[in-house]
């Protein structure tokens, strides 16, 4: 019998999940992880296939594993995509997580959660409206979170991460301009980048600081109820492409669409840096890491 | 081949239900109403057994009927219950809607419907907290119902509701106080009432007057994605108490546990009243209908 804290990773064939499953590797916590399909790279030992949408399968798998510890990954991640699919969207982020948050109620309601939100939930306390299903999906997701949460005195948190990037399978606009990067240099064309607006603004931080977020939030005893994962510095798309174009030695063919002012990504970080967190990555980094990524896919 | 509009109606067994089918009968409506199990007091052809939280069927069930309005009354109704089955009222609220407006989306996305709220929904708004799971849940449903109608321009209209009092089978606190008058009138006992807070305030409307608001909205132009349903008067639970002694003659033996100053609930009904709606009962005539309900039982 192993008596050490165990954790449980949803979502972990996902692009976060996978650098959770390393990261808990070694804490030399045990490890069970979960996704709709078989990992092979992990352990069968230490994976369970469970789809979070399927109510029963998901009290099973919390009576089994009786986690200390949950970090709640799993989702539909794709905002473009969720207009295709709403009730997929909803179904993931929301029935999914109703019904985690029911089995931990029932069987490990002392157990401790961190339930990934998102820089894109909008917020209906300020009166603004989703721009897409997966805004939706994820502000109701964290509305359940909290208020479950407050009504079963469960120790739930929120982690609001922005944009995440680095080395790893992610379907990011990082990501998709590295395999384009990737892609030109294999054939030595000229590099061609599509620009929706120069000026749009994102917040980028490195998944495996993400990671490390999501673990000090998991580790320590929380003032709060939400905590956001960011860099704290605002950036526009014009300026990602440059810091592209700097870590690399193709030609750049940039078509940008417009150039329209929007409001800086405000992640506020300072609470999560006086739990001890601090990033390890810079933009630089990350997109290097990300680059070396592809080009050893 | 029929070719007048038709209303499918949820929660058709319900204490609304009820009245609900009865007014669409009343209009000539082609009606269908749904309910988890068979209703003795409605023909089969308008009646089809269909339980919301039952995906595949919810889609079956709209790509059969087509209805061109949709009055969603199904749901879990008790607050108290829903602290011993908080999964169970958040599913039929908030997964049987969620059900709903994707088969609306699917197939009629140029439905009318009307989703029926409460005046125990909070406001995250306002920064309030959910007071219990059906409080979350109304809450939660009214957000994706009004959000998925933005986000699919699909009409859907909340009614937000208050206490609903008149004949038939509630569970509310006037239906309870009605059951115990009757049950000491039929054994010439004395009226034994246990009030918590005499100073609770409530507003209540005739189930009538909300099912008339509920067709009045649906058959309007609607300015408004939300109505307050209610009489517009706040009072105590003194005051109701005072109110079934006036229409009564039994001895009553009132306990209150305490006498606490609550805030009044104030219902916005002008913006209804503007659709041309108007009570037709006062608490009076509903206290006397509920009464004659239950000594008919």
């Amino acid at each position: 019998m192993e008596d050490k804290a165990c954790i449980l990773i949803t979502g972990a064939n996902g692009f976060t999940g996978m650098h959770a499953y390393e990261k808990a590797k070694l804490l030399g916590l045990k490890i069970i992880c979960t996704g709709r399909r078989r990992n092979s790279n992990i352990p069968d030992n230490e994976f369970k296939v469970c789809d979070l949408t399927d109510f029963k399968k998901t009290l099973q798998l919390i009576e089994e594993v009786k986690p200390n510890y949950i970090l709640h990954l799993a989702g539909f991640n794709d905002a473009l995509q969720s207009w295709n699919a709403p009730y997929e969207c909803l179904q993931a982020n929301f029935g999914g997580t109703l019904h985690l948050l029911e089995a931990i109620r029932r069987f490990v309601p002392r157990s401790k959660t961190v339930v990934v939100g998102s820089a894109l939930q909008f917020s209906p306390q300020k009166g603004e409206k989703p721009p897409h299903p997966y805004g939706l999906s994820k502000t109701l997701q964290v509305q359940l979170s909290e208020y479950w949460s407050d009504l079963f005195a469960i120790d739930v948190v929120i982690a609001k991460t922005s944009n995440l990037i680095g080395p790893g399978p992610s379907n990011g606009i990082c990501s998709k301009i590295a395999q384009k990067i990737v892609e030109a240099e294999r054939h030595q064309h000229t590099i061609k980048i599509d620009i929706k607006n120069g000026l749009a603004q994102c917040d980028f931080v490195d998944v495996r600081d993400a990671v490390d977020a999501y673990f000090c939030i998991l580790t320590n005893q929380n003032e709060l109820n939400l905590y956001e994962i960011g860099s704290g510095k605002s950036i526009t798309l014009d300026e990602l492409v440059a810091c592209f174009q700097a870590v690399t030695s193709g030609h750049f063919e940039i078509t940008v669409e417009e150039r329209r002012k929007t409001e800086p990504v405000s992640m506020e970080i300072q609470p999560l840096q006086s739990l001890g967190w601090k990033a390890a990555y810079n933009l630089v980094n990350s997109l290097q890491d990300l680059l070396a990524y592809h080009r050893a896919s």
